[in-house]
């Protein structure tokens, strides 16, 4: 049997983390033959949920769980850390303004930071989706000087997905069937969906698909989504966030598949104009756990425009929480 | 490619239903060469709720998901169904006594088993997991004369993991390494946890385990586990519901593993001193989908004398619903 993987959930007893935490045990995100340890993280008002998370965990008989350590403590959480998925964070609350919000955040990602610094295994792979998410692991991979900034990611793949069903819908074919989509940026309403390289079973999806329909039907669906479901179920999308950081680490901890990638954003070294160490959106291709940048795509002046949007919000983030970094 | 799969699910919209939809489209139930299509049934006030569910399914971009029907009308819900989860039920209210459950539920169950009846596959496979679930199931399958009642089962499953959770914590192994444990009876705080042909790590159980340790701690923290998660969460069981409907649905697909067998709620037909026709958690070998009642297990005194208990039950369960069977 192969060594167990420790996996740790911060903010485990919220929705994302109810959903996510069975896959990770289940098999999911690391494969069916592979043991893991969860280690869950909570603030301490949130520890008796997170106990009833833990026995939840427990009833499910999983063949490949080998411990769950619950915790409010980071040390303890990303102690021997494998894969960290950064779930928890301060959500907006009315009258923030995202200059707030990103200050509220960014104690927690400092302080999760250096844990994952002075605690992780030297190659954990860390997803964070608690937003500002793109800042957030701008914040947390500073305060993890130890730590390649290679291993750290923001989560794009809920929006990725989105746009990947839309097409399959659009067109009548399995999600499957639909590769090479692109979102650029960063994980805010200033996303870049790009479908000018997407294929749909194997043919250029822009010679199946009207121009108007995927700027003024495609681009607002995807980015106005999020909305929608809260909207509809008084609460924000838990389910498929959770299964986008599943697919997204599986991706990640194996391979692409072949001709075709994912969007991930890494912290770039330059690609495509953005500054170095922004967090950024890009395509990717995995093999073997080794995530590397697609590059050298060719850009439309509409596209550049857009970019320039989502990254002057990302300098403007960076620099709001410049004392942090 | 495999043909889909028609999985319907009712009350899709409460958590449970939140839990186990995404599950199934990921082909955790139905193996990941399956494809499916979801049918969602929901009564008229949660269809909004039902809408966000939809849109999370198709965020997923999962491949196996062919399609997502949402509808409040049993007879579209369970068309053409190839397996069925009952989980919408009314839930116990204030003052309601166990005979009130079982009023509010009957009318449900008459409805979706006349539905199954008329419009489901001919070898359709159904799980009923809303309470009280035997008798449910014994009313679902009561009103669908033209489906063998083998066709038909409760939710046990969860109470037999849990108890599997129990023997392999106490001993320390994995919960693969744990078998052969027996939940008998109702699905209700009467079901009676039997270790005496457990085995772990292929020892019987009863020489690894303390008998004061079964009868007052192991028995008891099954039996009562299901309130100290709602106490701790301040909402019952979910994820591990979704899980064990999971796993009894995969192994009643497919195979329990090899010298092992599961407890499953079936139509009695005798055994065990079980009224013909009750649904009654018994030990069940399944082989390639055909489920078979492990027969002719010497029972204790003791045993016997839980075993007329819970049996006593279901009984006068079955006379308060008679007029609708």
């Amino acid at each position: 049997m192969k060594k167990p993987l420790v996996v740790t959930v911060t903010g485990a007893a919220g929705e994302i983390g109810y959903a996510i935490t069975p896959s990770i045990a289940f098999g999911a995100m690391l494969g069916e033959d592979q043991p893991v340890t969860l280690k869950l993280l909570e603030i301490p008002a949130a520890l008796p949920a997170l106990e009833a998370v833990k026995m939840e965990l427990f009833d499910c008989a999983f063949p490949l769980l080998q411990e769950v350590v619950i915790t409010d403590k980071p040390e303890v959480a990303f102690k021997d850390c494998d894969a960290a998925l950064l779930i928890g964070s301060r959500p907006r609350g009315p009258g923030m303004e995202r200059s707030d919000l990103l200050e509220a955040n960014a104690p927690i990602f400092v302080e999760q930071g250096r844990a994952i610094n002075d605690h992780a295994s030297r190659d954990v792979k860390v997803l964070v989706l608690g937003n500002p998410a793109n800042t957030n692991a701008l914040i947390a991979s500073s305060n993890a000087p130890d730590i390649p900034v290679t291993r750290f990611s923001a989560m794009i793949r809920l929006d990725h997905n989105r746009a990947v069903a839309q097409l399959a819908y659009k067109t009548g074919v399995s999600a499957a069937e639909v590769s090479k989509v692109i979102i650029w940026g960063n994980h805010s309403s200033t996303q870049v969906v790009d479908v000018h390289y997407a294929e749909i079973g194997g043919r250029p999806a822009l010679e199946l698909l009207d121009v108007e329909w995927v700027q003024h039907q495609l681009i607002p669906e995807v980015q106005n989504r999020g909305a929608r479901v809260i909207k509809l179920r008084g609460k924000s999308s838990a389910a498929s966030a959770a299964n986008a950081a599943v697919y997204c680490m599986r991706d990640w901890f194996g391979s692409t598949p072949p001709d075709d990638w994912v969007s991930m954003a890494l912290a770039s070294s330059g690609q495509y104009g953005a500054d170095e160490g922004l967090f950024y959106s890009m395509p990717v291709i995995v093999e073997d756990g080794d995530p590397r940048v697609v590059e050298g795509l060719a850009l439309s002046d509409t596209c550049h425009q857009f970019l320039q949007v989502t990254l002057d919000e990302l300098r403007s983030e960076r620099d709001a929480v410049r004392k942090y970094l």
